[in-house]
């Protein structure tokens, strides 16, 4: 087999074989397929894109390209949650906790921010020592022992998707639905989860700007969900503006917090009971989405949701006076509102910009590696369809450097649009895709 | 300047900017620019092409990679021909003398054959010692002296284009026109010739399998030569059999010496006339085609063109007496017929077969550096619109090898195929563009 024939296939719109696709992730992992024909090929793969059964071979292969995790020792259905990535996303903090405490057992692998957008990774380690960096044998005791746990993804697991992600991040290939799907199903089938309910965000902070492209992604990862033998739900949530009030890392965690203590907001709320009443239905814990929304209120009513975080936080070596305390988290120097320049509606909020805004404050990452001031962030306090007073303000910024603050309020500022006639609150749930 | 937004720029079908070009083909000379990066852009190109103004910038810096000819030495106007290669195609070892013999110098730069065709430069190899690694300063004086010089493309000419045709023929982007263009264009260009008539194969023997691909090639290579300066015309001849009668080095050779003696048969002549009438009007010996066809068959009738023969082949090292006495060119041991298996008209053949024939017969190579058989190949006695009985000979093969001369007898029998009924033969000049 050779891959520039690989290649002239794939260039001319014909579908790759199993034996093909093995071929070539097999080569490109172990280093003999270089990476100038695997650009090639993803490129061709942008343009003439790739089938159902194409698409879950590569997510197979991927994902076999390096170690499985083995839940088999955890008891009952084992849930996993994934998001597309957000700004202001942290539904999977406030459902991990609020899951376990419904007696479900979560296992979560979660990822760190890059570019716009943030990580739940980042975001837990405004925890003070708070490890993800834990083994499999941790992973699976802590959740037979308290229900749940959050590990960081391991180098160990599908080896091949980190080299083809590293590739197609500076090869203009990233923006290809059988890629994306693929990338991400095949890290989610390696983590060895029973069950995975997708947050597929759709609109300006996400990495599909429309709804269309969010459903096809949606259906393609669902497809090969079930063709892997996976339980599969795709859940479309909004993201034209940021989900909840609060961006940055521990200021999300704070709005988490609040959540799990029953104060959290109508947005917010609204979204970790259309998620997680979808993972109660596959983990058959319950019947129906109302008996999981009804299951998910009382969890947090009752105490019982934060004391799971309690216990996650304090399992994985950090502080648990922090749920409490909030003033143990990174806090930053400089705190001030962002007043707004007009009064009127808030007609739309560029949703990317102010994900770059908390990066421009030092909250986010350019490149892997790159280090992250935990504390500073936005808290929001108009949104779409909010109407604002000029000079009232449109948000808190949190900031550590004068010059950044006054960068970031410039670019908030900008990225809002005003209407002087009514406008209507964004829609948070867009659609399930079973 | 970031390669990573120029390939993004490409693939949503933007033009590239001259600067941008300029610092993707620096860096890629240079080495700081991956060649994985370099293969995704090129496959973006393979899709969305490049306008002409991107073209041209193309060649122009591919040309600027590396040395210049400079040819001011020479006295006159300087012609270059070149072809994009075919089966049998011995045009420019005809052209050569003749155009000198008519007092036009020609300063030819050639390359080796690849794949299912030949090159000149192994061709001329035939002749016993004959050198075509000669320096500038004896390619101009060899000019200036006798007229006319052919040079092997050196290293230092076009050093892009060079490692951009390798990174292409391994990641499936040959195939792309502008890419053709400018990279036969930029070595015409660093080349230094004043004038250049392209000799665009058209047919199942050459890159361009149709006319309307032969005819976008011509007319992007015309314009790309006038944008740079240079007198440029493209004759587009057929490739659907091959060029005249005989295929492969020594025995292309032996009919370029007999057309050059007069004894040439009508195919070979037509095309030599088209060709060699362009060049001497590009040259400005001549008012018109009819008066160049007239020039071209003095100089061969009165003996001029086949004396420059002997005056090039001598002044580059060869043995001039091969010119008249061909045992002192390569000669294969097993010389046979190829009998004919049914009665007919011959309807059509794969020319591409026929070249990959003599490659079985090891007349051609897979890889740049492959060792080449001279004295093999095929003298062809049957051609399209030609009535064969079973049995009567459709070649004559010459090998070296009882095995690869079986094998290449069946291929060439299943290269053929017959008709009942009359077929006409086929037109060899489908046109020319200035």
């Amino acid at each position: 087999m050779r891959m520039n024939d690989l290649i002239t296939k794939k260039r001319d719109g014909k579908a790759l074989s199993n034996e093909e696709i093995a071929f070539m992730i097999e080569g490109y992992t172990k280093g003999s397929l270089p990476d100038y024909q695997m650009s090639a090929m993803l490129m061709a793969i942008y343009y003439q894109g790739m089938n159902d059964e194409e698409t879950t071979c590569l997510t197979k292969c991927m994902a076999d390209s390096g170690e499985l995790l083995d839940l088999s020792a955890i008891k009952g259905i084992k849930v996993d949650k994934h998001s597309t990535g957000g700004v202001g996303d942290k539904a999977s903090i406030v459902l991990v906790p609020v899951i376990a405490a419904c007696n479900l057992p979560v296992a979560k692998l979660s990822g760190r921010g890059l570019g716009f957008t943030g990580g739940t990774i980042d975001k837990l380690e405004s925890f003070p020592s708070f490890n993800t960096d834990i083994d499999t044998g941790t992973f699976t005791d802590n959740i037979n022992n308290i229900g749940a746990a959050i590990m960081s993804q391991t180098e160990a697991l599908c080896p091949a998707d980190k080299k083809l992600y590293a590739l197609r991040d500076v090869t203009a290939t990233v923006e290809s639905m059988p890629l994306i799907a693929s990338s991400i199903m095949s890290k989610k089938i390696a983590a060895g989860a029973d069950a995975i309910v997708l947050e597929v965000m759709s609109g300006s902070g996400a990495f599909m700007k429309n709804d269309e492209d969010a459903r096809k992604l949606s259906e393609i990862m669902v497809r090969i969900g079930s063709l892997a033998g996976r339980k599969c739900v795709a859940v479309i949530t909004d993201m034209d503006e940021p989900l909840g009030r609060s961006v940055g890392n521990s200021l999300e965690i704070i709005e988490a917090l609040e959540t799990l203590k029953g104060r959290g907001n109508r947005e917010l709320m609204e979204v970790i009971k259309t998620l997680g009443s979808q993972m109660l239905l596959l983990g058959e814990r319950v019947e129906n989405e109302a008996q999981g929304e009804a299951m998910i209120e009382e969890v947090i009513s009752n105490g019982k949701a934060i004391e799971k975080m309690r216990q996650i936080v304090s399992a994985q070596g950090g502080d648990p006076h922090a749920v409490d305390d909030y003033t143990l988290l990174p806090q930053a120097s400089i705190v001030e509102q962002i007043e707004s320049p007009q009064s009127g509606y808030v007609e739309s909020i560029r949703c990317d910009e102010v994900g770059m805004c908390v990066h421009t404050l030092g909250g986010g990452r350019s490149v892997k590696d790159d280090p992250v001031d935990l504390s500073v962030g936005l808290v929001i306090n108009k949104k779409v369809g909010d109407f604002v007073n000029v000079g009232e303000p449109l948000a808190e910024i949190h900031a550590n450097s004068r010059q950044k603050a006054d960068e970031a309020k410039q670019r908030f500022i900008e990225a809002y649009s005003f209407s002087p006639s009514p406008v209507s609150h964004l829609k948070l749930i867009h659609g399930i895709v079973k």
